[in-house]
């Protein structure tokens, strides 16, 4: 067993939290590219280097921690959102380093630690870990660009004087990405890790329906085609239908809505807004999609509307390696015995990537309240040992 | 009977129509104060004069053309929306126009007539009415910006040079308004004119659902507080409950919805809508009132989330004079004899606010094919005879 310091673990992990403390409860500001983001890495390599790793950052802002020969890679993201939890994606690196660091120590096994950049898609959807996996050209993801409108490519010519080549994947064996939760599974049935057993795929598309801008005061309501009453129509049918087809873990949300003219007298002649759903299985996709389809056309027949589609996202569910999952759940079952389970991850990771390059699986720690992306993710260190167990079974 | 000239009367009301001619069908674009709305006042002045009537600019753009001595006063507006159709409130201006040029030509009955301004609301509601009617004092309506952020107090500095005192309405036994329907009820039952009994009242405020914000990836549906999917519920619940209260003139409109934070991947935390309604009746407008307030109350409980009502706007529903509706459905029997109805106004008119200062009456044209403010109106001169003979009656 490789003899894992909780104590050196949780100090590298409060100071990885100095770059960008927010000041408010346990949050970190630490957005991709930005200053405290580049200082971060600039000392997460360090502390590889210290761990008898070798740094490299490739051109993306990728930061690998490179074990001499085959290795096994261990990490995520330190990257977080505009305001982001502490632990996140920063939990999983600094895991990983210690790992590394405990097995340097112990003479082996081979393990390299990695923080993948911009894994919370300030230019793009875990954009550092897509470009190296192949999901992403780095010529498109050049071309992204942020809220403000600043460009991948500018952002990551801030890093240019610390990068090297990418890294060649043929050097790892495996991946192990330990993150938060982020949904309230874990933390409502008060267990200490879950083991991921794929990332759901998601369909994302934005709708329309289109009746008749008219004024509110004289068009009667039996003459009105408003928009908005459409999407109304067709939320409440689906919620129906949807019923028939989900499991407990399926997720549908409408979060963006517009109106137009959006003015209080005037009866809305459009409503577009986004429809996303997630599942783990593609057949029940496909039907949550056929449900979508058939409804909005249903409604705009009933309410003499037009209804268009935009074009639709679609990223497929990403089974997780059996050899890893099976290191992941042996250890859990050793540490952490009747306290875990095995689970769908819910939210896209780095490992969704890594997994078109080598075997990867995941293990997922409680999030507190089942807050995500919230200041307030804690958590302890069985996680860990839980890791540190399962990089010695894999590697 | 007054003489009234048909081709006198489409001539100035063609006229008119080049002043802003949007070169598009028949719109016009000649919002108040702007340079075609000051061009075309400074010619209807003109006309006045040639029509043997005194005409006068008020401090805020209202231009009056003076019978001597007590008179009933005709008249509309003659500014139009952004994009505005070419009779909408011309119709009225010209109508009066000819009625007090062949009452002058035929010594007598005295008329006089009145355009006034920004009746549609650049500035506010009924701008120029309602501070000449009382409901609107003039420190609070200079004030008022457009989407520009221009003041009415800056805007009316354009037509200083021309103004004179506001009009004493003591002058004035009356007033008739004649107007474009703007619903389509008129032109749906093919008949040619309306004589409007009441202006139905308004109810109008915003109000906000308030949950949880939360990442759409990994929050299941049993755990969500989906802003959105109350306002769903909440306006299927009051289409439902409204049934039994109102009648088929009585209107309801969300024309404005703003979600929080308004993206694909985010449960919606907040929900702001508009909520106006309308009705001719102030119990129905108080007990849809009843029904809004306890239907978000029921469905802000049931989901776990707080509802906020901002400010209510309320006007009150005004009744038409009683003789001069009487004088109205006469010479609308007389004229187009079965023909005619009489009905309510949904939309607001400058004889809402001349109402609190005279009896005052209206009557509605048809709008064809009930699109309102669009462009595409269009009428024949029948209602010129119509409210020739009212004014004969009247007077």
């Amino acid at each position: 067993m490789l003899n894992v310091n909780p104590e050196r673990f949780l100090a590298d992990l409060h100071r990885l939290r100095d770059f960008g403390a927010a000041g408010v409860g346990k949050g970190v500001v630490r957005p991709a590219f930005r200053a405290p983001d580049i200082a971060a890495r600039e000392w997460l390599a360090e502390r590889m280097q210290a761990a008898g790793l070798v740094p490299r950052f490739d051109p993306v802002g990728n930061l690998f921690g490179l074990a001499a020969g085959p290795s096994l890679l261990i990490g995520s993201h330190s990257d977080s959102q505009p305001e982001g939890g502490w632990l996140d994606g920063a939990l999983g690196v600094i895991a990983g380093l210690e790992i590394a660091r405990a097995a340097q120590e112990a003479g082996g096994p081979a393990i390299s630690v990695v923080s993948f950049q911009d894994e919370e898609g300030r230019f793009g959807v875990t954009t550092g870990s897509a470009i190296w996996g192949g999901a992403l050209a780095l010529e498109v993801a050049d071309q992204q660009a942020d809220g403000q409108g600043i460009t991948f490519a500018s952002a990551r010519a801030a890093m240019a004087h610390l990068a090297g080549d990418f890294v060649d994947p043929g050097q790892f064996t495996g991946f192990l990405e330990m993150h938060i939760e982020q949904g309230p599974w874990l933390f409502e049935a008060q267990e200490a890790v879950g083991v991921v057993s794929d990332i759901v795929g998601i369909r994302d598309m934005r709708m329309t329906f289109e009746g008749e801008q008219n004024h509110a005061d004289t068009t009667p309501m039996h003459r009105r085609r408003d928009a908005f009453q459409a999407l109304g129509r067709f939320n409440a049918m689906i919620n129906d239908r949807f019923r028939n087809v989900v499991t407990p873990q399926t997720v549908w949300t409408i979060g963006h809505v517009r109106l137009h003219p959006d003015a209080h007298s005037i009866v809305p002649g459009l409503a577009e807004f986004s429809m996303q759903w997630r599942d783990g299985d593609r057949d029940r996709l496909r039907r949550m999609e056929e449900i979508i389809h058939s409804t909005a056309a249903q409604v705009a027949k009933e309410m003499e509307m037009t209804v268009t589609f935009g074009p639709m996202l679609g990223l497929e569910p990403v089974a997780m390696d059996a050899r890893l999952q099976a290191a992941l759940r042996e250890s859990a079952e050793a540490e952490v015995p009747g306290r875990w389970r095995s689970m769908q991850s819910g939210a896209l990771h780095d490992a969704t990537n890594v997994a078109r390059l080598m075997p990867a699986a995941m293990l997922f720690v409680p999030s507190i309240n089942g807050i995500s992306h919230a200041f307030g993710e804690d958590t302890d260190e069985a996680d860990l040992r839980v890791l540190a167990g399962a990089a010695m079974r894999a590697a």
